[in-house]
């Protein structure tokens, strides 16, 4: 198979992808915006066409950049963070791979609780209840509310103002979800409840109740998940 | 730009990207294991060589496959954890980043350290105190220790037992010793020190002496990086 991929123009198509990263930087470019064409590129990267396409197509998988048809390569809206960043398919044992990331999120998601109730912005509470009220309709409805959900604790990480969080947390909480998705098993009115408890508790700008709430709401989900795993081995 | 990039070949190669990860989670394929060649994957998956080799390329750049000149395609030592998963290169306040990464280390690593206390093996122990020697020697020798460094904290990750820590501790501690490294700033003394503590706890297989000696080595890099922040600023 190594001979229908080129090393040496694999390791320049690497160099130069770097050097379109460093463009990006430079000249302030942000999500959504349009990147100079494949011509453009390679006379201000000084390399030739073929290497700029290679390059570009390794930052398409990087999630750095996006084609859109017919209108030219943009800064993505995935902002670099990689499909599956930390190789999480691989982990065999799926039912040891959902308990360790809820091991992860109570060392960190209680403690962004009460850095959000520190520092959330107005706009940014009504963005949270937005998504809370919605998690709760569809809940309701009976319909997947896993990708909201995961919306509503992102939104909580943004509000942090760490800067790593609304990239480390949508990872951590996409994998649950799906493992939990997987299991066919939703924890309705626990969901419904410490939701609205953590919301309350940011938007009072309280941060221990916050940190406390969100305490609760990763407890009942561990609980539920070893009670599904039990279910699941008997 | 969009010319040179065929979207839906594109779209097929990703499906195929999916089917090849699939095959090595079924085939039970691990690190360092070979792939079939082109030829065999295209009749084994039922599309053309192009899109497998596109494919191919894919999941070079996700760090899932990598070649071996003349020996064929293998499934990568990073374990698919992707170059600059969390699209940290795109942050453009790097004090900040640095200060955000460390926040995310206090709260991830003295729990990682009693773990590691509790659960650490005689084999990773033995590691361990390899890496806390080399690094100790690099410092003394007056050479960069960074790498040997972020060994040490992923051995410790990993002697915690929790799946996922070994693939998210050595991009947090990455990012932040590139940053210590950029600043040229170097804490001997107290790395020596606390190192030290950390690995004689665990060894001791206390976890509250671990956590604790964990939260002061983080509390000197703490303090020390934004002291020279002061001095940045000044």
């Amino acid at each position: 198979m190594a001979e229908g991929i080129n090393h040496s123009s694999k390791s320049l198509a690497k160099t130069v992808s770097e050097e379109i990263i460093n463009f990006i930087i430079n000249e302030n470019l942000n999500v959504g915006d349009k990147l100079p064409n494949e011509f453009e590129l390679a006379a201000k990267l000084g390399v030739g066409r073929s290497t700029v396409r290679e390059a570009i197509k390794a930052l398409i998988s990087r999630n750095v950049l996006e084609i859109r048809r017919g209108a030219g390569t943009f800064v993505s809206q995935k902002l670099g963070v990689a499909d599956d960043p930390l190789g999480l398919t691989f982990f065999k044992d799926k039912h040891k791979l959902a308990l360790d990331l809820i091991e992860i999120r109570f060392m960190i998601e209680p403690r962004i609780a009460s850095l959000a109730a520190m520092n959330a912005s107005d706009e940014e509470i009504a963005c949270m209840t937005k998504l809370c009220h919605e998690v709760e309709m569809l809940i309701h409805a009976g319909e997947n509310h896993v990708a909201k959900d995961v919306e509503f604790h992102t939104c909580i990480a943004s509000s942090s103002k760490n800067l790593v969080m609304p990239n480390l947390i949508p990872i951590i909480n996409t994998a649950i979800a799906l493992f939990i998705d997987l299991t066919h098993s939703i924890l309705k009115q626990e969901t419904i409840q410490t939701h609205r408890e953590i919301l309350e508790a940011i938007k009072a700008h309280q941060p221990n109740k916050a940190h406390d709430a969100m305490l609760l709401h990763l407890a009942y989900n561990r609980r539920s998940l070893e009670k599904r795993m039990l279910d699941y081995n008997r």
